[in-house]
């Protein structure tokens, strides 16, 4: 039987049993106490320390779930057997200070992400956020159905149905925290042999994605007005990925022949599959809108992905999915345990967002604030047409640039740099190990206010025309 | 030159143009206009409708948007070449209804899932949520630093020290919409041929993660005090996923002796690791807390994984990962590109939740609340202890039930079943091929109320003791 050093501190925050309890721990750990050695009664120990029974039995029990020391019946407590050797005292707190990203002062970024909060309706967001706040509402805060809740799904079905020219139904959607999370999904419900093919250049974050996902991705080049079809069909692929609405970073319309020749292929075997991205399609600022590609197919081989994060904000993580029957299947009987990504709450506000008819409006009023920034930088480029020809206009949050002055993509990007504007190359969308057949620069007018597109639009001119 | 037979409709809410450029694409679509046919000039076509020419131009560009005819220079618009052979007709609108999943009145679902939210503090709560939604708050709508934002990773990473004595910096914590995102994301961040031991049981749903994200799985069985470490040694896994602070579904404590000899296992070579599952600990009855095995270990291969959808609530779904630093260098690099699936509204509202108190005052609330009726459902079956073993007390939201009433687990279910009460068999969680040792009944606590635990123990005593 040993002596206790143990001193307690009456005026302690720390409850006396867990001063005993922590005592005992660290002398067992640093060896103090042997293994095997028995422990005083606690009858003992708090007649010892003048302290009440119960209050030496609570440090005890508490010891003993931990596995410090065990009870033997009739015989007291013991010390358990603890290989000491390994020291296992917790490390300094380290405290590492994370390199915020510098934001250059008066820098003007054209990113093709993000888009123009300045417009975004806080108060109605608010209102609505509030009501599905409400007590009568607290299932809100517990499980929902996995693929997303049936409401905001069956609004989104009847938005496809007007907007897209989509047809499905409710039960086909997957809602999904972003198109990352969607799309590895779908790396799960096709089998591990589907070959995908990937347009270069492409979406390089979904080319990622395939990749990360252990996925065999085959490059397809882009002919002028899409993908080429004769590469398409000797390359052996299951699945295309495409954007038929507004192809990135390119921002061509695929024409309709193209799309039924792109159907005719998906038709002609079995386990054929076309990725829709129509990321961006809400935006369109001359004429109607371009109908989706699975809104003019009668077949079920369209796996349509749509996102919320540039028609109502890229912060909230929202993104749906149409899964054709046949995949859906595949996804209730191997996917069925995934929860769902999106919180309850947030599904809800969307839902009442869209059917409240402040989608639409909010849709309508962003389409006027980014043609007239479209527009605006087509008619300050329009001088100098013979050096700068824009493409992919008319839709979507960003322009292509050819700038015809002698300089390479780099060289345009660092210049511009140099006058405070961060412009993007094109070359970064082409699949690894694809040759690169074209050049360019990326601008994002989404973000940027209209000051900065007349000021960046200045330096670019100094920066690229002197 | 072909007639036209179309008559427009001046007091239809579809604009002229839209009318034109409806006509002329189903007669293309129809084949009543041929390929290659050349189409009236848009003055010619304005003339013969007696409508502003300016309405046939619009009507024109979205034909030629979308690649159903083009323009010839100097010569006028074309139909353009379209295989028509293949039927693009979009099909009806199917509205299959969905099966809502039948809530049997008055059956008492002793579900594991789920927490109370009868005490939720949704005033709080709301409150919250209306100060993060302020208008200069709007970045909260934009793009987030994809791993988290830095103020909830660090509230995350103090809570964690106080709370659980885990020792990380907020660089480490990644945020993820639910454990199974940050699972398949770990999936992800490990190499292919990382062989992954877990227990069995174990938590299902993680087993099923690893296993359909391709992962090589191996068994190993559980003793009394947790995973057998022959077993473990002898697997060549390099990486064990536990639960050494509440097992699902034993509701066992990790002793600290088998604590030591998991951490000697991974440091006795380089790539081994620990997934620590810690998703119920803030809830312990009787004592304080069990420390983390992460808070007891200086060496840095342990991913502890976290969540917020027991301890505030399920429909949130955020859940936080500590990564050691190795792993999180190999997270940058492979998979920076995957933006964040929380939303950063719902980020900042945790956030506040945690660091005005609330978060705290809550589960001191929860923890009374669950101990009340994790007492009951003990003092009920005192009596029938004979028969009725209780295991796994003392912390969680569930308890451990072995019949020995001669009834098999099916039957126990069923019978509970044929009496209104749903209960869950102990051998849905071991792992698919693994023998299974041992049956039982788990019972949930956190859904039901007093009066239902009361009653619905009284018709599982009919059932099984009668």
């Amino acid at each position: 039987m040993f002596a206790f050093t143990l001193v307690l501190d009456g005026d302690s925050k720390t409850p006396l049993y867990e001063q005993i309890y922590a005592y005992i721990k660290n002398e067992i750990r640093n060896g103090k106490i042997e293994c095997r050695s028995k422990l005083p009664s606690a009858r003992a120990l708090a007649e010892y320390l003048q302290i009440s029974r119960s209050t030496v039995d609570m440090a005890y029990a508490q010891l003993v779930s931990e596995g410090y020391i065990e009870s033997v019946p009739c015989k007291g407590y013991y010390v358990c057997e603890i290989s000491l050797l390994y020291d296992i005292a917790p490390q300094k707190h380290n405290d590492i200070l994370y390199a915020k990203e510098d934001k250059k002062e008066n820098l003007i970024d054209f990113t093709p992400n993000g888009i123009d909060l300045e417009y975004f309706p806080f108060n109605t967001w608010r209102k609505i956020t509030k009501s599905v706040l409400n007590v009568d509402n607290k299932e809100m805060f517990g499980n929902g159905d996995s693929m997303g809740d049936m409401e905001l799904r069956s609004s989104i079905c009847s938005y496809l149905f007007e907007a897209r020219n989509v047809h499905c139904s409710p039960e086909q959607i997957l809602i999904g925290a972003g198109n990352y999370y969607l799309t590895t999904l779908l790396c799960r419900i096709f089998d591990d042999d589907k070959v995908i093919a990937m347009e270069s250049p492409t979406y390089q974050r979904a080319y990622n994605i395939f990749r990360t996902n252990g996925r065999n991705v085959v490059t397809v080049k882009v002919d002028g007005d899409g993908i080429n079809m004769e590469m398409l069909k000797s390359c052996k692929a299951d699945v295309v990925y495409v954007m038929p609405s507004h192809h990135y970073p390119l921002g061509t319309v695929m024409p309709i022949s193209k799309r039924v020749e792109l159907l005719k292929w998906a038709n002609e075997s079995d386990g054929r599959y076309i990725i829709e991205d129509d990321y961006d399609s809400e935006f369109r600022y001359h004429g109607k809108p371009v109908p989706a590609l699975k809104g003019i197919s009668e077949n079920n081989n369209i796996i349509y992905i749509g996102t919320f994060s540039k028609s109502i904000a890229p912060g909230l993580r929202i993104s749906y999915m149409v899964l054709p029957e046949k995949l859906l299947e595949i996804y209730r009987r191997k996917l069925k345990f995934c929860s769902q990504t999106v919180s309850r709450i947030e599904q809800a506000t969307v839902r009442e967002f869209i059917e409240g008819g402040y989608f639409e409006r909010h849709l309508n009023r962003m389409r006027a604030v980014y043609r007239e920034k479209h527009d605006m930088i087509i008619a300050a480029f329009k001088e100098n047409s013979d050096v700068i020809r824009i493409s992919g206009e008319n839709a979507g949050l960003h322009l292509l640039l050819e700038v015809n002055n002698g300089m390479t993509e780099d060289e345009l990007i660092a210049a511009a740099g140099k006058n405070g504007v961060r412009v993007y190359g094109m070359s970064e969308n082409f699949n690894s190990g694809a040759e690169i057949y074209r050049s360019g620069i990326i601008l994002g007018f989404a973000i940027v206010n209209k000051e900065q597109i007349e000021e960046g639009i200045k330096r670019l001119k100094e920066a690229w025309l002197k």
